[in-house]
């Protein structure tokens, strides 16, 4: 099946797509989404949220991985991820993927072993699980990245079972 | 020319579009987008966008007035406010309407004269300036109505000049 993680963002939405059994995984798909900082934001949503459906679109994922918004980590850009998070929620849920949210110190958890691990481990696993030749950058394609491995851990059992 | 206010929320979105050539306005509907708020949050994103799309189809708004965000107001719902109104801005823009923001504080003064209004007097204010037979209802669509208004208001004399 194919699992999309989202790592929300309006400057930068990271995404990565695996296609997996729910034990060995190919990279199908692995970037960021990007809007230009200068533009309003009305029309930088508009332009997320139309890159959103072409990347739904060629992706066709069954399940959708997001990283939950929490506010009291970074209340500067809270809202604007909060928008974009709208956005993909939204856009998975209407297309009926299974879409199910994680918390930053759950993601970090599943893939590095602790909550407290800093980009650089996450970006370090990310490779090494997923057989690159270098960590994913930037950090938000690696963020998506983790996000999509945390889903398949988690829910790992099933999803090999059931599709 | 149509003016959209919209107070974006997820258990109920207000709207409010008027027909105004910036001085005398033509209520053309009023009310609320509801979801159930026992479905899950991305089910209940991806039900709202689909009702805005369907209120843009049938409104085709000029200009579209959305209240801002502020996550100090109310933390507790912040998030899915910050949710609904991306998808609120996003849909705006995406249909290349102009898309203007208002804070809560110049809303009430634009409506009431003062922004420490509280929700009754709002909504005494928008009934008198509608000539409405009573005050708009619920709390969301009334806001909605002082939001289109306030547009107006802010925007008046080149909403009567340029359209």
């Amino acid at each position: 099946m194919f699992v999309l993680g989202i790592d929300p963002g309006l400057s930068r939405c990271g995404y990565c797509c695996l296609d997996t059994d729910g034990r060995a995984h190919t990279t199908m798909a692995i970037g960021v989404l990007t809007t230009p900082p200068d533009a309003p934001v009305p029309q930088r949503l508009a332009e997320l949220a139309s890159d959103l459906r072409s990347l739904f679109d060629e992706l066709q994922p069954q399940a959708v991985a997001v990283e939950r918004v929490l506010f009291q980590v970074n209340v500067r850009t809270a809202i604007s991820v909060g928008q974009a998070s709208g956005l993909v929620l939204a856009e998975a849920a209407g297309r009926g993927c299974e879409v199910v949210e994680y918390s930053p110190n759950q993601v970090k958890g599943a893939v590095a072993g602790h909550g407290a691990a800093d980009k650089n481990e996450v970006a370090t696993m990310v490779q090494w699980l997923l057989g690159l030749s270098r960590p994913p950058h930037p950090a938000d394609a690696a963020d998506a990245a983790a996000i999509a491995l945390c889903h398949i851990a988690i829910s790992g059992t099933t999803v090999g079972a059931a599709r």
